[in-house]
């Protein structure tokens, strides 16, 4: 029988129930376990769609989080990955089977037997499902655990395990490299995280909203210019230039007016999920050699390697800290989008 | 005043008028002029959307044709690529600026100042709009004619100009290689010439049709599966399974069906135009890295590369060979996807 230690959280019981606090078990740390005292956990559009089973049933009770960042107090007596006191970060996933094609390709978010994600994923250790970051502690599999430099700041740091990734992932992928035109569509959580990841790589960075009111945010942010998106006029400017484009834009929108400011070759990547299908022209992809792609965070090694990135050029999330009593205001300012940009929980408070 | 020779080609007046024999001017070889004696002229369905205006108003008289392979019969002065008897062809374009960033990156088919198309576009010389191959004659920049090994079936090798092109470039550039799992959805013009290329590039192909009586021509053809496209229980055995699919088709089809056959990181393009948007769920693409691209034909390097590789590895197309007075019949009969797979005129027919 796996030991357990009861830990202090953070969840709700069902789709239409608030957020409270919970009693939850962690494992002791098996051989390979890391076990984090959290500091601090990002809120993720998707902790709230979880919570809400707007994305489906959920299983409950259900604990989100997955931007977790802490201090490691034990380790299982094979990890050498990770000594106590290290700082570490959990993002999207604490296991895969490690076995499939994606996991041997570092692709674990796409493991054919199942990625196990941070919350809400069934747990093999415990049975039931795992909880995620809105808690005092979490266990993990070293292989799943990511290190973050001492220097950097943690509570900023803590959304770049899923808005850095998620952006960081496809920017890579198409190589955004210097000199290259990159268009952000979106300046919320993702999309100012993507504008300080472009600028890092080298690239001129158009920023296109629906607001006026957002581009001095924008240009703060590091874009080079705006774009206000609702007018055509400054949208014909754009056509043909962009080699790249990153869509965090949720709701429905016109991707044909976006695959129509790509150059020859040039690709959108989406990272956001609006809710009906995008009716795409053939032509706006077969008149440049365009592609409109997705992509799905990223993986572990991919995950490290974003840390280090952007460790390496000072890039942080722009963070509002609250303490977890307020979770549930919290929430409903991210549905009205008032956040500037990411909210990030001070779990210092659940101990309160 | 540029010198003119007249010449005999097929051609329409109007969007519902036949074609018939016309007289045309064709301008006497400039110093980087290659004259070409036409032997034979694939039949693109291209070719009848123009004469037909079905694309747009089209310029009359209309002279289609640019699957074409011909004789060299002079030369300009400062024309070293090619001498009098040498085989040739001539594709989709006959010039562009030469000078914006695409024609530097060998994609004229995307040239900033307007590629000169083989007909239909502006012709410099002459004033007026330039002809296609349904011609005794064509006069054409040595930059734009392409080489064509004498050892390979002239008749069934000019419909690579097109087909071969539009098939080839996009798997190039999505790297299909030895191994990988390629599909090509629909099995006519482009995609029976598709399926040959990416077996000769190493794939394991998977045909998709409409139509159980395709199977056996797809074998043949060289087709390692076959797929009814119509039945889910078929369509579910391929999720997730293809690398890259090239997807021919031109009517209105579930892209989404095919998206989800790819596995992670794959891509699906498109080189047909059907009439409506796609709508395309965002989920297909994010949930495996997936995109989905368009390709337009080629550019002439890359164009020179596909006969070359076409004829190392004897690939052409499968043609039914007419002669130019039938053009009307075998148009009807293109409507009506009665040919297997492309019709070619047989130019000698035109001098009778």
């Amino acid at each position: 029988m796996t030991e357990v230690t009861n830990v202090k959280a953070y969840g709700n019981e069902a789709a239409d129930a608030p957020l409270k606090g919970l009693n939850i078990n962690r494992r002791k740390p098996t051989p390979h376990d890391v076990e984090i005292d959290i500091l601090f956990c990002g809120i993720c559009h998707s902790d709230l769609h979880t919570a809400r089973s707007e994305w489906g049933p959920t299983q409950y009770p259900c604990v989100p989080g997955h931007e977790i960042v802490g201090k490691v107090t034990a380790v299982g007596n094979h990890v050498d990955k990770f000594k106590v006191g290290d700082t570490v970060g959990v993002g999207c996933m604490v296991d895969s089977c490690r076995e499939c094609q994606y996991c041997k390709e570092h692709k674990e978010q796409y493991c054919e037997r199942g990625t196990i994600f941070t919350y809400g994923a069934p747990d093999k250790h415990l049975g039931g499902y795992t909880f995620g970051g809105y808690s005092e502690r979490i266990v993990v599999d070293e292989n799943y655990v990511l290190s973050i430099s001492g220097k950097v700041d943690l509570a900023a740091t803590a959304p770049l395990l899923c808005a850095g990734i998620t952006t960081y992932s496809p920017m890579r992928h198409f190589r955004v490299s210097p000199g290259q035109n990159v268009g952000v569509v979106g300046i919320g959580g993702l999309g100012h995280v993507a504008i300080k990841i472009a600028k890092a790589m080298g690239a001129h960075v158009t920023a296109f909203t629906t607001s006026e009111s957002k581009f001095e945010e924008a240009r703060r942010l590091g874009a080079d210019e705006t774009v206000l998106s609702k007018d055509p006029e400054q949208m014909a400017k754009y056509a043909g230039k962009l080699h790249f484009i990153l869509d965090a834009v949720s709701a429905k929108h016109d991707i044909n007016a976006y695959l129509n400011l790509l150059r020859v070759d040039g690709s959108l990547v989406l990272v956001g999920v609006p809710p009906e299908p995008l009716p795409v022209a053939a032509f706006s992809l077969i008149g440049g050699s365009r592609s409109l792609a997705g992509s799905l965070i990223g993986g572990i090694k991919e995950t490290q390697e974003m840390l280090d990135f952007c460790a390496e050029h000072n890039i942080t999330a722009d963070i509002e800290m609250i303490d977890i009593q307020t979770i549930n205001e919290a929430y409903d300012r991210l549905v009205n989008g008032d956040v500037k940009y990411r909210f990030v929980i001070d779990m210092a408070s659940l101990k309160k």
